[in-house]
């Protein structure tokens, strides 16, 4: 098949290019970032650096690539502290969205899959550490705490009506907290678990094994592995499922207890300093796996210390000549 | 001072033009429309048509015209029947938004006034024909039934935020229902107030005194007069709130009443086709005024007789020579 995928040079699109090529698809990555800075480059691919909102450029990519598959995953984000400070711009990730679904009527892939998120869900349902996991029903009515989350919420709709009224076949996976190797571990965007092995790793280095912590840790998520998330996003994509649904790993952890993971990896004891101040989110989330269990038979299953483990090893590698 | 008013084509931005030309402003427009379909045409206003949503020739635009204030009106959009069946296109206006968002951030114009819109609140609070009046805070957690309901309120939260992390002075009103000379009263964009006048006289015309209803007529409105519209829009930019404010009548009719009203302006007496089949939004919507007394000092307050008739005298000549 011929397969498009938007944000390829990012973190989850270049698992999904890498698993696409591996099957012998024929794939086409656009990405915003120079190829220097993707995360993964494909050889194998057609890799095209290109701002996927702008309609003129996507339409050539779209005319020349006869898709039949798209994969929408570029958007403007990060961890919790990125998106806090930066709602604008991740507002502004809307027009990626529209310009792929103007795209997909003109063009009829057989099937688009929209990157929705776990952001979506209403924050009153989110207050506290061990709150009720959250079930796909749950993001109505509507109350994120990011803008983020909104324009997630907003795109799912949207992608909802380009397939009523245009006959798309869409399929819309909100996804819960992906990590792994080969992912955003410095910079200001990484996410909780890059962040925490991260500061670990500097602990142990450094000797001085005190590490920042953002808020008092005691806060809640669950976390997905990237081989959960590709495969997920296959199985999807084979279903006939075309309302949104969770994709992420039910496994609860407290941040801090992310952390002390990281720590005994590295085989030292840490003790925390708690910033109360910096950006923490919703206090507990978690995926309620009911649905997808019943839709395809199947959840997200690697357990967060192998995930983390092997994440772990790869941050050491990054940072083992500094 | 120099204003640009987006989808001043149209009805409401039409009737804002005249008013700053009449204030000896420097207005620019701009709208989608061939200038022969415009609701209104200034000759005093700088007319150029053009897509809004167009990122290059849009920032042309603002370089050239050096805007103190910009006025959004620019969506796409019509009555309960046009918005039920379009929900794409609807959604789609939030290019709009984010095009003019991004060019006020670069060439920041002193003011923006965002058009929001009624349509933003929960559609569980619009149950029943004698709902409370709508208070701002009702429109979260957030459930609009309408795609072009969600476009609005994720648009007054990017504006929220363009306002606050780039600091752009920004005025949101939700409009509720506004009717008047010069809008549109055929071709399947009119709203209820238009709509009900037409049918009644094409009733008196035919002599055939029976007309088709949309659903069983019970449901509920308020409908704001052009005139107190724009006095609104002027107010609320004159004042320092930035929030979200309803900027609506609150004298509530049904839809069966606005019919029998035209009936009584054409001096016949109608009877009703009842389609309960057709497109009907929200059983009952009213505009609560208590914020907007408070900040304004003002409401709408054109009784609708006044202004159902007026419209009445324009349809009428309108249609005379049909």
């Amino acid at each position: 098949m011929n397969i498009l995928i938007l944000g390829g040079g990012g973190f989850i699109g270049g698992f999904v290019a890498k698993n696409k090529i591996k099957n012998n698809h024929n794939v086409t990555i656009v990405d915003i970032k120079d190829t220097k800075d993707w995360y993964q480059v494909h050889s194998e691919a057609n890799n095209i650096v290109q701002d996927a909102s702008k309609y003129e450029p996507m339409d050539d990519i779209f005319k020349e690539g006869n898709f039949d598959e798209v994969y929408n995953f570029a958007c403007n984000m990060g961890g919790i502290g990125f998106c806090e400070l930066n709602q604008f711009d991740c507002g502004l990730s809307i027009e990626i969205n529209t310009t792929t679904a103007k795209l997909a009527v003109k063009y009829r892939p057989k099937k688009i899959f929209y990157s929705s998120s776990a952001c979506v869900y209403n924050e009153t349902k989110q207050t506290s550490a061990d709150s009720a996991a959250l079930k796909e029903s749950d993001a109505w009515p509507a109350q994120p705490d990011l803008l983020y989350g909104l324009e997630k919420l907003f795109s799912e709709r949207l992608y909802y009506y380009l397939g009523k009224e245009h006959g798309i076949d869409v399929r819309i996976a909100r996804f819960h907290n992906v990590y792994g190797p080969l992912g955003t571990f410095e910079g200001g965007r990484e996410k909780a678990p890059a962040a925490a092995i991260r500061k670990v790793l500097e602990a142990q280095k450094s000797g001085n094994h005190r590490v920042n912590m953002w808020g008092d840790g005691l806060q809640t998520r669950s976390f997905m592995y990237i081989d959960d998330c590709v495969i997920g996003v296959n199985r999807l994509m084979e279903s006939d499922f075309t309302d949104p649904i969770n994709l992420g790993s039910d496994e609860l952890i407290s941040i801090k207890g992310l952390h002390d993971m990281a720590a005994d990896f590295a085989g030292i004891k840490v003790e925390y300093d708690y910033d109360l101040t910096a950006p923490q989110g919703v206090r507990g989330r978690n995926s309620d796996n009911t649905l997808i269990k019943q839709v395809l038979g199947w959840a997200p299953s690697i357990p967060l210390k192998v995930g983390m483990e092997k994440t772990f090893n790869w941050i050491a590698e990054q940072m083992k000549d500094r």
